[in-house]
């Protein structure tokens, strides 16, 4: 999907790929050597890696002007601080963010909730909202009764991995609902034998929220012209400098 | 206090006063004269610095095996990402949760609200208590109805700067309120003209709460504790390396 996305925008992409018994070394050299191609504007590592290699050493090797998955811990550092701003936002919460936004639905002042804590995406959009100036709540599972807090939330990031766990019953009428699960579940009818289901369920959700974003096709596809868009914006940065 | 600390504990410490004029050029070259001295295991720079220096800059220049204030963005990146482990953990916060453990108070599954979200305390106690397995809500100044939100909390931390703007009775009987403000209020009966006084009305949450922290004396010599301990982890890693 992100291959044919770049192709569409114009933007060259490739694959390197390595052999699943690759060396940390020499996955971490080939990161040196996007690093060091001038022509080279973002890179992403493919997740997970096989267990034998370091992710956080792998990551944290990508050249902060490159990452824009934006998952280096200094750029989240600087999502987090007040008065700090990171080179890259994280593809899949500046997605939720403009979803929101292209709405019309303001975030200053209203109750948000995320649920689930992933680095990839309940940590940063909950640090994003409460940057925008939401109350933000992170449900997780060690929250107790969920159901009630998520109940009170103008706003609702579902990004806990559990297939279709948001009833109607539990959102607020009117509020927006934006579902970053994706999970499959068995579905003899398809020919796959699954289809995929987000955290939220989708046909309870549209008769009491105010938003909600289907999936697939919602958040999906938001993340992946985020993922442009920090490409391109890398880029800029680079020529006019 | 900090200084007096540090020679009750052993510590050596020393003052470099650089005159308000100081070029930002020189300010980080002294913090790098200190980065290079091996005898030295902790830096603070003492803030706010004047406002011709880049604090940001400045910060980012401590090396950070002696960041001992913890504030570097790497380090908060790291202390809000799973998986991770920053060098050190900011003092204030560090002390917070060192006082929830010492008095007994588990923090898993608790509802916890942090009332501010500055880059010393509030956000930074935040992400703590996420990663401890609360579930955290962030009250600040765009919040609309505190009051209600505070009194659903099992733990509150008040680091809003707000002289005692928690009463009594917003606080959900037998919480745990850990008080970080100091406001220096008005009062004609002490020979300074003010008294030091919390967030938190002390005296009414004492009927209300499980537990509650004085101002001053508190959380902020536990503060002194945590910047001590952190010297002293700082010096134990270089030696054992």
């Amino acid at each position: 999907m992100k291959r044919k996305a770049c192709a569409e925008a114009g933007i060259k992409s490739f694959d390197v790929d390595l052999p699943e018994q690759v060396l940390e070394s020499e996955l971490i050299g080939k990161v040196h050597e996007l690093n060091a191609l001038p022509d080279v504007h973002g890179i992403l590592v493919q997740l997970p890696l096989p267990k034998h290699i370091n992710e956080e050493k792998v990551l944290s090797e990508i050249s902060l002007e490159k990452d824009v998955d934006g998952f280096h811990p200094l750029n989240i550092g600087k999502l987090a601080m007040k008065g700090r701003e990171p080179l890259f936002l994280p593809c899949t919460p500046k997605g939720c963010l403009e979803l929101l936004s292209r709405s019309g639905i303001s975030v200053r002042g209203k109750k948000a909730v995320v649920v689930g804590r992933s680095n990839i995406v309940g940590l940063p959009v909950s640090l994003l909202l409460l940057k925008a100036d939401a109350t933000v709540t992170v449900v997780h599972s060690h929250t107790q009764d969920p159901e009630s807090i998520i109940r009170d939330a103008d706003i609702v990031i579902a990004a806990a991995g559990q297939a279709m766990m948001i009833k109607g019953s539990w959102i607020k009428p009117g509020a927006a609902v934006i579902d970053v699960g994706t999970n499959a579940v068995n579905d003899p009818s398809r020919k796959s034998g699954y289809r995929l289901v987000g955290d939220v369920d989708f046909q309870e959700a549209c008769k009491v929220a105010g938003w909600v974003t289907p999936v697939p096709g919602g958040v999906g596809p938001m993340t992946v012209a985020m993922l442009l868009k920090n490409t391109l914006d890398g880029a800029k940065r680079v020529i006019e400098q």
